[in-house]
């Protein structure tokens, strides 16, 4: 995306090609930290503490993080030996995104194939950064096929400002260009649709009021932050026409695991008869899972991003505690929402229905 | 309460009986501040600005607001225009609770019946200590005709934790004493109920971290902080047993205002099959408004109490900015639970179904 006239990407390979470079998110929106990335012990930092957040990014960045583990096996008695358990802990530094085994098994396998240090790392290197181009190109192909849905309502309101509401960031900076949610909105807006976004603040880390807004308003499109309590209320007075939600993983016949909230918004969604859609490149399919409330591993973070908000305070980013010193909190960091409450995902080869014989329609090779 | 070893309330009438003392929840649970009223301007500030809130608390504040215009018109040519006056404005401080019109109108309906400055001001001071200790008996009521649901939810799980769920503050400090929501708990607990509280902290201004926490924390009382996006996780995994919250205005038809948010728990409670309560006492019923959604107003309040959030850094209370300083954002402080979604209401005289016919047979006199 551009940001105040400089293209830039949320993670890219620095000109010495062996340093991984990503925007620090967690200082977003006021501080611009760009962090270096050299080891894989920083690049499981950098995914845990969520420097880099957001499946498609985080599937991108445990790819790069192969080929470091390739750099830093370079010369180790047994570089793949090295590499594979590096791959392993990669894997678990977060366990709700299936992108991060995707993106990791993805470059292990080509590195896997390659005989001498040197090929492994070029291996890594060569597929990390496909990843990072085929997932920039599946997030723009979202926009191209979610922007219909946008404009389709647009036209029903005879061109009248269409409410899009979005929880938390799956924005460019969750992916690599775009977003997932965001690309349709990008796209419509792009082409001249009126429109303007509700933006879930997302508590607990804010990433919609922190990182949604940052983005909406650097591309100039009208956006509002609210509570993330505020969504149901809307939709109840014909504020939201459609609701647009990335995802961290979704289940191959249907259910949406994403961030904590999501859920609460899908249940509200159908109950005003309002569109609620899923946008996310197929990397970001669990083709193992059937039942995503059973099944998918929810992330139980520290509770002090509950208890602690990070915000701006005489120009210091400053961090406050809300509750009382003794009151303990947990914060639970994703739920699942049942696919009988998704109308549709919105995909890179297109729209399709939240079932197994919808999904699996479109993407016959799974 | 009992807090400390010290018994207090949120209101009361000073010894000097023209001072009205109030907590100034604004501080909690970092500071505990006294703020003293004797001008009609201090009580509608303190209401507006949010010293004191909460459907019965406002409404007792509303009440006393009268007494203090009687006593700063004691001097005036019309004293009872003065206090008719007053009333108008003090009913206008904020619009969703319909307990300030309630409180304000029945004192002044004593206070226009008396003869003289000397009797209207003891008039006024006679009927808002009468609201004060009706409303505190009301929630002790409460409390002990809803605890008899939370012991039945106890026996089904042969004594196992019962797990509550609660939005916003419905405490002792929203009341006069034991709370709405929090009355069954406080009595269920003290009856020896093996229970845990799960607190949504309750964006914008956070009463569930911040004041509720700290009311079960000082009544000893096991809870745990969660955002408000948590619930519906919980609910799927069958890790809360009920729902109870307040209400700022109900509809003799059953349609619930309270904190904005309540409405997703409703709908999360049903879809997972779980109890959804809400506690009030009579003075919270409008016997007006129909179709609450529709009729009821919702305030909105300033966008900065979404934009900023207070805590404490380095032993101060701090406000920090947490979006973009560019990026608009919007508080609208209440939402409508439909009836449909609503098992019951829990009253001073029981429990009753959320409907006309039920509201109606429990209160024959509206």
């Amino acid at each position: 995306m551009i940001v105040d006239g400089q293209q830039i990407r949320p993670i890219w390979l620095d000109q010495d090609r062996i340093t991984v470079k990503v925007i620090d998110q967690r200082q977003l929106p006021h501080q611009f930290v760009v962090a270096d990335l050299t080891t894989v012990d920083q690049v499981i930092h950098a995914i845990r503490e969520m420097f880099v957040r957001g499946a498609p990014l985080i599937g991108a960045t445990g790819a790069y993080g192969v080929m470091i583990a390739a750099l830093n096996g370079e010369d180790e008695p047994d570089q793949a030996a090295f590499i594979r358990q590096a791959c392993t802990r990669l894997k678990a530094a977060r366990p709700t995104a299936v992108n991060l085994a995707w993106g990791v098994d993805r470059v292990l396998e080509k590195v896997l194939c390659a005989g001498s240090p040197a090929d492994r790392i070029d291996a890594a290197r060569t597929e990390a950064s496909a990843i990072a181009e085929e997932e920039a190109e599946n997030c723009r192909r979202i926009g191209v096929h979610g922007a219909g849905l946008v404009e389709a309502i647009s036209r029903k309101k005879k061109g009248e400002t269409v409410n899009i509401l979005t929880h938390c960031n799956a924005g460019w900076l969750a992916c690599i260009e775009y977003g997932t949610a965001t690309a349709p909105i990008y796209e419509a807006f792009d082409r001249g649709v009126d429109l303007h976004v509700w933006v879930d603040e997302t508590r607990p880390l804010n990433q919609g009021s922190r990182l949604t807004a940052w983005e909406l308003g650097k591309h100039g499109v009208p956006h509002t932050i609210i509570t993330d309590n505020a969504g149901g209320h809307l939709m109840q007075h014909g504020r939201v026409d459609m609701v647009i939600v990335g995802t961290d993983r979704s289940t191959h016949t249907g259910d949406v695991a994403n961030k904590i909230g999501t859920y609460l918004k899908a249940l509200a969604a159908r109950d005003n008869h309002i569109p609620f859609y899923v946008a996310l490149p197929s990397s970001t399919f669990d083709w193992t899972l059937s039942d995503g409330v059973a099944e998918i591993p929810i992330e139980e973070r520290s509770p002090d991003e509950v208890r602690y908000t990070q915000g701006l305070a005489d120009g210091r980013i400053t961090r406050v505690l809300v509750p009382p010193e003794s009151s303990p909190a947990a914060d639970f960091a994703f739920d699942v929402t049942p696919a009988r409450l998704v109308s549709g995902f919105i995909t890179e080869r297109g729209i399709c229905g939240a079932s197994k014989a919808d999904i699996h329609e479109l993407f016959p090779e799974f």
